[in-house]
């Protein structure tokens, strides 16, 4: 039994007896609208034992729920057992949301009073679908927002973090940046921007920080004038902002303490905002329009700013993802001698010996997630967690997968390779070949501008799906410059997201067959989107990928290869090994050279 | 001069300045959102001399403007001369559709009066876009909905056609189709639903008509209540419907007068009517929200049921293909004789002659659309209409493209094939040959269940993206049941219509490539939505080609098509043989016997 969580649990619903809440909604989020949060906010983690990336919980009376993806169905089940904590399914046909679920839990309720920390779950949520939601089903409701709630009864709290904060080259400087943003607002009337998202504010202030593990941001808040720019970033540090080099020599952008944002925002008087609902936080939105700011929310300019790389940053990722290389290629003939010699090794030791590899290359400040280090059926497991104590060790046979990436000063990278690590099946080799094919036609996809993610992304599936196979992942994601591995506008999945790719965007090319219980396969590039061209039907886009890293040609179905996807993939080989092979060792070098000789097609 | 249309248009500015009104919006349409209108509604074509089949005016004191989309900018310029009135280009990405336009016009005018006919226009129209955006831009405005406006000064305009209704089987009786509409209204809580919809209307009464070209309509309004079913269908019929064996024999749905529909809505008091807002007409919509009567306006669920064909128009559709191909391969046996005999053939000719032989079959009613038939620069425009008098020659060098279809009682046909009337050009030959590619990509697809057209149009489209070719219209629509030879909702296309493709959709798959004053290339089939299995990664459906006849492979450059493309092609003209084989004369079985001879791969 899980008695810790389910007494957090029992420790929450007394509260909320005394409250008179008849629901409380705890969210996975920051106040920030993050994608990872801090410590600080894996409040669901806290208060259920779960610890996959997504996941909402709502308690009532005589409730407990979490909410989570197709992705953690099984991480979920495992680790909610005896917590009395119920798992409903999103991302599936019959998902019921959580605003669903509540209005079909109180559908015969006079009216209701919902708690949230108001903080760690956006305005969106709570206006648009939690509101919306019950307000459509004619459910009388109170949404109060009631900021660090679970702090009544978790003890020992973190705080706030706050890490060394630095400065980064981006081709850009803030002041142009600044400008930029400037022009943006007086073209729209507003008098001033406020920022939350993490990434943005990082990208637009041209520094980095450690605050969130493998995202290089400082929690604060940015709100940027016609006049001047308030950085609201300084916790325990206010008392000497001094001591930082860094922070005392920012003369254009004023530090702020980071809880006094409200405080100063109702200094402005009523001027006209500009803030994104989807990153600003419930309780910070409730005090904009108490406070009578005139808020416009809508959709942050920055961020589609932020995804078309400049040419000092499209160098930098090329940089980064040469130096990756070579941490990968070592790693993978490491890995290849390894078995070959039948060392005992775990999974575990294998993303050990890969951040080694990755920490001793110029620039580099860490990873950009945690390292998916899988064989067997953890490999089948799309965002699978790699176990410190006793993971599985490595056979000399059936596939490997690594999912890794690293954050360098001059770019951020993320690669996947799955790789044989002695005779496979034929199923094995199918599903290699397979997933393969469908990365190799969209990396060669050639297509007109204007053409959103969305349009594409059967040209990876298409190869799959004629074999009755698929994966339940998007197939593409954005990728940020020293920030974020995930980031918009863009992305490659098949939903409705209508924006184009532009020449300069950087977007992950990973499809992926997972077989439970048996293996899975997943090969990830990131691959830059480039002109190729105009001509009297348009202009035209193309790819160009960035990581640099050699496709296993050994267990390939040729067969199931056309003529030019082989001539891609040995093409790409080639250009690997000429890249790499003047930056590695002698010895690895001749073995990468064998590694990606051509191939033949084979009809 | 076009002096007919400028002094039209004047004599429109004079009641404009009588009546105080600032704009006159005329649009294309029918008061039932009709894709074609009967003649009576081509205001358009009578004020402007625009025949295309999408176009709609703008007139104020001092502009006259007509705006029509890619596919008429250049019929458009050429028939506009001398009229006075303006091209305004639409689905181009600069485009100002009306609404913009009329913002910007009178953007300092104090408040605006804006005249339509409200019978010519859908209520969508005029609330959503119109009143949307003008409200928007804060320009005070009243939208007067004027019936039959243009009618002072369109002395003999036609009147409301009324053709001989006639009864066909659908596989699922009136009264099946009405219990189930029933039961979709008793679920939502609806009194009645209003039908405006022509095709809609035919569907669920399974009773076709002539009254528009093409389409085997009866121009009408049904109201269909909880008990019964009221068809505004008489018009001068009116004092004798009992004159009409068909009409008199329906017991189950009341005959009214067109016009009465309003005065018959209003005797129903206040009950609560769905309605489409897409397909009724703004004039109708006005009455509805004055009389009192509970209007929700939404998707009407007719348009989903009727495209998704039971097993009885399945059957008919594979009949209905079969005696059409019968009727092509008949006209493309004549076409490739008469060339190589050196017969003097005009485009209209040999769509003559192509209509002769369609009329041949049993069940014909009609052709499904104008037939396009047209070489050379002709062919260039996807959607050219071939002139009767002076039509250009057939000449023994490059690519004819004929675009055609019929309506059968078992079904409706649309095919489009594209052969060489002699030798072509290199050109010709590539394009032919990656716009067949492209074809043949879509037809093979397989995809899991819940995807939606515009997620596998790039299918279609990459063999010729690769090439930097492209073309501007969709690759699919919709096609109906002895009805509309263009049906939603679905569509393969690229737009963010998220409607999936069902088992038992029929949607077309044409791409092409057009080179302006040259030539163009179009290849279309209709394809079957059918399963295509299931396992542990879902449901799977494919494609079934119901078009049967045979792609020339006389011209194409073998070396662009994979083994999988070549097998494909090869199995389908084999099916061609052997299904029309038996069915035509002995003479041009055996010609087809050698058409149809597999290709080999060639690599």
């Amino acid at each position: 039994m899980n008695t810790d969580y389910s007494s957090r649990i029992e420790a929450l619903r007394a509260i909320m007896h005394e409250e008179g809440w008849d629901a409380v909604i705890i969210t996975g989020s920051d106040p920030h609208g993050s994608e990872y949060p801090a410590e600080r906010w894996k409040q669901v983690q806290w208060l259920t034992g779960f610890t996959g990336e997504a996941g909402d919980v709502v308690v009532t009376e005589d409730h407990a729920g979490l909410w989570t993806d197709t992705r953690y169905f099984i991480q979920a089940g495992f680790q909610l057992q005896g917590t009395g904590v119920e798992l409903h399914k999103t991302r599936v046909p019959e998902q019921l949301l959580i605003p669903d679920w509540l209005a079909e839990h109180f559908k015969d309720a006079d009216s209701i009073v919902v708690a949230v920390d108001g903080l760690a779950v956006n305005a969106s949520f709570v206006y648009d679908e939690l509101h919306g939601k019950l307000a459509a089903n004619a459910i009388e409701h109170y949404i109060k927002s009631c900021p660090n709630l679970l702090e009544r009864i978790w003890t020992n709290r973190p705080g706030i973090p706050q890490t060394p904060i630095f400065p980064i080259e981006s081709g850009e400087s803030r002041a142009d940046k600044t400008e930029w943003l400037r022009e943006w607002m007086t073209e729209r009337d507003y008098d001033a921007v406020l920022l939350s998202s993490l990434d943005e504010i990082a990208w637009i202030l041209n520094l980095r920080a450690s605050d969130i593990e493998y995202n290089p941001y400082a929690i604060s808040y940015l709100l940027i004038s016609r006049e001047e720019a308030l950085w609201f970033v300084l916790k325990d540090r206010v008392e000497d902002p001094d001591s930082d080099k860094v922070l005392s020599d920012m003369e254009d952008v004023r530090l702020m303490r980071y809880d006094e944002v409200e405080e100063s925002l109702n200094g402005f008087g009523k001027i006209r905002l500009f803030a994104d609902k989807a990153t600003v936080n419930y309780e910070l939105a409730e005090f904009l329009s108490t406070a009578g700011i005139r808020t416009t929310f809508g959709t942050s300019p920055v961020a589609l700013r932020k995804a078309v790389k400049n040419e000092f940053e499209i160098e930098g990722m090329r940089r980064a993802h040469i130096l990756d290389g070579v941490a990968m290629e070592k790693f993978l003939y490491w890995l290849e001698k390894s078995m070959q010699s039948d060392k005992v090794i775990s999974e575990w030791d294998a993303a050990v010996m890969l951040g080694r590899y990755r920490a001793e290359l110029d620039g580099y400040l860490g990873d950009s997630f945690e390292t998916i280090s899988a064989c067997g059926e953890g490999a089948a497991l799309p965002h699978y967690s790699t176990p410190k104590t006793d993971a599985p060790l490595l056979k000399a046979e059936g596939l490997y997968l690594c999912d890794s990436g690293g954050q360098f000063e001059c770019g951020t990278t993320d690669i996947t390779r799955t790789v044989p690590l002695g005779p496979c099946t034929e199923l094995e080799i199918e599903d290699y070949t397979l997933v393969l094919k469908g990365h190799i036609d969209l990396a060669m996809a050639v297509f007109p501008a204007g053409t959103p993610g969305c349009r594409i992304d059967a040209l990876a599936r298409e190869p799959l799906w004629k074999h009755r196979r698929n994966f339940g992942h998007g197939t593409g994601h954005g990728v940020g410059f020293c920030l974020g591995v995930h980031e918009g506008p863009q992305d490659i999945r098949q939903n409705m997201n209508s924006q184009p790719i532009l020449p300069g965007m950087i977007t992950s090319d990973e499809p992926g067959i997972y077989r439970e219980g048996l293996f899975g396969v997943r090969h990830e590039n990131l691959l830059l989107c480039v002109g190729a061209g105009e001509n009297e039907f348009g202009s035209w886009l193309q790819f160009e990928p960035l990581t640099m890293c050699h496709f296993d040609t050994s267990i390939l179905r040729t067969d199931l290869l056309t003529a030019d996807e082989t001539e891609w993939l040995n093409a790409y080989n080639s250009t690997v090994y000429e890249t790499l092979a003047p930056l590695l060792p002698e010895e690895i070098a001749e073995w990468l050279r064998v590694k990606t000789m051509a191939i033949r097609a084979n009809h």
